[in-house]
């Protein structure tokens, strides 16, 4: 699977073959929300955009190519939207919930997000994509908690990076399955991510900030 | 990938015959904390326990059926030692810290528990197994929460159960990745998870809750 290629055949220049492209993606997505990645292929895709399956083959050589495609845009526009936010002066709260709506506005544009993030777990070929998706995210709390007074060696910023990235990840995401993007749960994660931002950059080192979490 | 056989071949009955059997096992489990589920297969794996690539193939079809094995009986023994905690008079927050011991437990002594998890991630195959674990997962926490006084309607109590259920997982991954399970992020969250449990048990509903969990 590591070797699966994943690059369209050629890329579009003509307005015709855009739109054919887009119809293709639609499709793709549509198909995707309905019965995820197992029951996605290249055959239900041309039927569902009513083109040929020819047509099809002129750009993607595979399903995964499509997806790759897909999920490439989509994690672009978030990182787009993500670098206006962080440039911004806002508060370090106030910049954390703008990022919420951000991604809850994406979700809603996009309309497939679940399930585009789900094919990115199961196709072997698009994890290096999360992968190096995840590192610029946890990149952008670390600058952002250094921003904003977090003075922590690296190692522990790191990973209070990482567990504030995987988290908010996993519980967005079983939110939205439950179709509630800010259901009990969330509302419940978020105030504990607000705490632990606010005591990271209120404690000099994570011991500190350990024993102030007392329970 | 959805029809997969992932039966074994016929069910070992003489004492050679398991030996064999958990030479393979073993084998499989190495290579997968070697290099993962992407570089193992039958050959590496028939090399590694120096038997022939046929007597492997007279009890196992694929890889898959080797790892879905494994996954298997592991999942059975947190179960096992599960119902024991379970079934324990031991306090809420006491249970909870005892479930966390065994799983600690388990991971040094099948070592190897990091790689076969993100295996059954990545073998669409697996996921029946894991989906099943889950649920299982999240019951017995309601019965928990049930158990010591939570009066929560159904829907909230399993919310609550589901996030503290997958928030486990990927922390408890994330540390293992890191190469502590217990490490700093583990630490704050186990704190963050007694509160809640805590809370769910006090408050008479998620109103309360989430009122009591203010920033």
């Amino acid at each position: 699977m590591t070797s699966l290629d994943l690059k369209m055949r050629r890329e579009p220049r003509q307005q015709r073959t855009l739109a054919i492209i887009q119809k293709i993606e639609q499709a793709t997505l549509a198909l995707l929300k309905e019965g995820g990645i197992g029951l996605l292929n290249t055959n239900a895709i041309a039927e569902r955009c009513d083109i040929d399956i020819k047509s099809l083959y002129r750009f993607f050589p595979n399903k995964e190519a499509i997806v790759y495609r897909l999920a490439e845009q989509w994690l672009e526009e978030i990182r787009q939207r993500e670098q206006a936010i962080y440039q911004s002066d806002l508060g370090l709260v106030e910049i954390w919930d703008a990022l919420d709506d951000m991604i809850d506005g994406i979700e809603q544009q996009f309309s497939g997000y679940g399930a585009l993030w789900q094919a990115m777990d199961v196709i072997p070929a698009l994890h290096g994509l999360e992968q190096a998706h995840e590192t610029l995210q946890i990149d952008n709390m670390v600058v952002l908690l250094r921003k904003h007074g977090c003075c922590w060696p690296q190692k522990d910023i790191t990973e209070l990076a990482r567990y504030l990235y995987r988290t908010w990840d996993v519980v967005k995401q079983g939110s939205i399955e439950q179709g509630e993007a800010r259901g009990l749960m969330w509302r419940a994660h978020k105030k504990w991510q607000h705490r632990l931002l606010l005591s990271a950059v209120k404690c000099r080192d994570s011991a500190e900030f350990e024993q102030g979490l007392a329970d």
